[in-house]
């Protein structure tokens, strides 16, 4: 079997935590390094979440590369209210050894881009797109050798998260948003619209808790945490689970189904920024830049989690 | 039986003749007289059909008003691919005799307000909101005077119609729909989120055409039009019928279902203008200034319809 | 000799009191009468301003019409901080006993249009331009029938006042300001970059000092407040004077020079709002819709004034 | 003598080919390095232009690194129309040996001021501010290391020259811009409304044509050109000259003034995208963040530009 070969650029985040386990233990997956940005939490502490959480994979081989500590143009607008102050909210940090890379995560992009075969490496974004944004304004040639960014970011049919027209990764850093959906490469949006069908519901916990490692207990612990905020806000039953569909859709397309759509970012006005209007219906006369999912099979999904976060210790 | 005392304004339109259809045919409603706006199609043709719909109702007592012919401060964007050029595609059109008023729509509005008892009159607002924020503009001691403001637009958790992020009614005057919802009069708003549950299928166009009088027959020919628009353009079965909810809802509130919340406009990007964000989960802060209809029963909704066009001609 | 027939459309204001009493001294214009609107100063104080302004002249037969009391779009901005909280600070006021005309400023402007002869009537514009804004939106037919609008707003080679980029009137409400400015009729503007260059020196105020009448101790008596405000602020000697410059336009345009240009106004953001960008060097592609008054003579311009303050009681 | 550590930023350009020239004939200046970006013409032509420059310097010594060939979030617009399709109209251009760095501009600008002392380095930037702010972006640590950034660009008093509101540098990246007005660091801005009293008139240029090298010769004939420019479209005499006011500052302070003010850049408009309104009032309350520049002795500044240009090859 060929692997296929990921950088994961990510701001762990609870959800983040998950997705990079999941690929960690997924034989599928060459994950050659962890590119990190300010999102969730700050960079000191994304940073830092990103070696911890390979460690609890027992990957202390893992490249982990620092990348922006800012949005492009705006003030970092961080998600403390939901993941704690730790980012990780509801596990057990420690102090993690695995060194953090001298090279930079933009210069990581580009190198990596520019030295594997062009059309091979597939850009799993979790976070604000930021360290991208700024690989493609650094180096424009790369663009033409990604295989496919997949990314976890937007909201149509479902109104946004962090306000009402827009979510969260978006709305952090719509700039680099709107650098990346319009740079060409090809593009795999998972957006609120699909990952409020992947609930994490108690069975579906309970499957995660009953694997008899510990990735399995630290993805439950999450679950469980992530559930009570959005209980306690929404009154909803299961916390959707955003991240780790990145992850899921690279290891398993078919679990997943969508429509190639033209897909804009608001960047112009306060009270829609971060807004991502999806011409689903093609009205726009613009051409298609997006593979926009908006169905998942959600049991599919969780199982595919659990195969892969049972390979772990 | 005291009669609920309304304005209708408007800007026919076929869904706009189906809703001034049943106001005339019901005995609950006093319409005190209707004020025409540019909109699906220009002024000189919607004071026209305005006109010609009163007449089909037998009704040559009511007052018609033409007020203005473009929006605030955009130039008009009018919908002759869904309405046809009349604006009434679809059914065959007469010259009409009713004469229009001499006075303008705006002062119509202004002075109906002040001269009936305050918080008596209801204002349902069927197309573009300019001449309503014309009146407020030249005469903000209205707004107090005004029952409710129940209006057909916006969307929130449908995507838009006339561009992916806005409808119809608020894209084409967006500053005067800002300068209603932010005017401080109760408002009752019927966006796509409740008028795509209020679709015309089959069985309900039949329930209209079955009845023996010319209105039920020209309402099932202009739902049967609209329906093959939309199922041209977006395959689905049955078109949802949009201006008709507004009359409904004052007839019977408990049709519909909905929540108080803060509804925004957007004004300041291309991209998203006439957008309506609506704070759904109270993320913003903001207090609320609309009733959000998302709900309807859609059989009860025909009934109704159907009942109150059977007593036309 | 014929007579030039005027509305005067204004905020009084200090600068609009001693354009009005200039405009009422002079046998060459018949002032049809007064629309007033929000500016300065609100309505309530504006339009009592207007009356008080109108019995200093002697002339109580001049129909003073309240218009309104808000922008378009946006809150009134208003400048107690010039002009005090009277909005005639340095002047002593009376109870006027001339009436309130109860025709709307709106109406006033197109009716009056209307019945006289098309291209007959200047429009005098001393403040934001909300009330002429509204007659164009509710009756489109007037444009045609507008000899001039000569209006005071805007700021290019200049910087603005009341922001570094936009002056008073066109900040107030641009939105207003961009609906006139693109209307189609004649209009002749006279901005910061020409009132600048009309400042109320020492001299020239003695010069009204001087009059043997009570007029000219008012308009001394004005700049003599004004120059105080602007020697504190900007440390210059001798205010500049902008609203009697609209007037003495129409009196003797010979005594100004300017460029046949495109004018527009920014709309779209807060930072640079009521920016008035001119394409002095014909570098956009855009036809002139203004004639931008940037030279003036000073001399003759406080001559003008003198003589025809002279004129009344 | 203590030599300025100075790292060029440019886009050459002509008026930039005088300013590196000038920088290149002071033994007051170490130039670190060259950083080239897009935009007068493209990057491929403007990292040519500038090793072409360095070697009619002689200075074949001099590291010249490639950077961004596009602004952060915008299409490059280019101004071929004064600069000539190769950049440097109105000489004759060779091919150039000297190499191009391997290392990025923005990794060199990092480096160098992590190498160098903090507060040892300023930044003469001559183009748009893409290579800096992506280094902010990338590295912020680097801001308080700055000495200085001298930058040319900007309008306020004088209208703009690419736009009616706008200079072409910080148009064509008006949100680099905005990142490098607010990064903190100190910064001296020099504006049209210095560089418009910096005019090359005919006896100006012959002082440089009367100097015995080819270094004179090619200014006198860059400016030779420009002026033709100037001529045809605004009928002047003399062109401004812009960039090479920002290496004159550099070397004799004293030639210029101006003040301490608050200076922004429109980013949310296209009508006055990228104006710099500057708080020359404190009107805003806004701290100052720019030496804003307006007056120069223009002889003096052309002066320092022969003494300079007359010890080169």
């Amino acid at each position: 079997m060929r692997q296929i070969p990921i950088i994961i650029d990510t701001d762990p985040g609870q959800d983040d935590a998950v997705a990079i386990l999941t690929a960690l233990g997924s034989p599928m997956l060459e994950v050659i390094g962890i590119s990190v940005v300010a999102g969730n939490v700050p960079l000191e502490r994304t940073q830092e979440n990103a070696r911890i959480i390979c460690e609890w994979a027992g990957r202390s081989d893992i490249p982990v590369h620092a990348g922006c500590a800012r949005p492009l143009l705006r003030p970092l607008v961080t998600a403390e209210h939901v993941h704690g102050k730790t980012g990780l909210d509801g596990v057990a940090l420690h102090q993690p050894t695995l060194p953090l890379q001298s090279e930079h995560a933009v210069d990581f992009i580009v190198r990596t881009l520019r030295q594997r075969d062009s059309g091979s490496v597939t850009l799993c974004m979790l976070g604000p797109l930021t360290n991208l944004a700024m690989a493609i304004v650094k180096a424009p040639d790369i663009v033409a050798r990604i295989k496919d960014i997949v990314l976890m970011g937007g909201a149509y049919f479902e109104g946004g998260n962090i306000t009402p027209s827009a979510e969260f990764n978006i709305h952090v850093d719509p700039d680099a948003a709107a650098t990346v959906l319009g740079c060409g490469a090809p593009i795999t949006m998972l957006p609120l619209d699909v990952t409020h069908k992947a609930r994490g519901t108690p069975a579906r916990i309970n499957l995660l808790r009953a694997l008899p490692n510990r990735a399995g207990n630290l993805a439950a612990d999450i679950l469980t945490t992530l559930e009570r905020f959005d209980v306690q806000r929404y009154g909803v039953n299961g916390a959707p689970l955003h991240d780790p569909t990145v992850i899921a859709y690279v290891l398993q397309p078919a679990l997943f189904s969508g429509k190639h759509v033209h897909v804009a970012v608001e960047q112009g006005s306060e009270l829609t920024l971060g807004a991502t209007p999806v011409d689903w219906w093609g009205v726009t006369g613009k051409a298609a830049n997006v593979y926009y999912i908006t169905e998942v099979d959600a049991d599919g999904f969780f199982a595919l989690l659990a195969e892969n976060l049972s390979r772990l210790p």
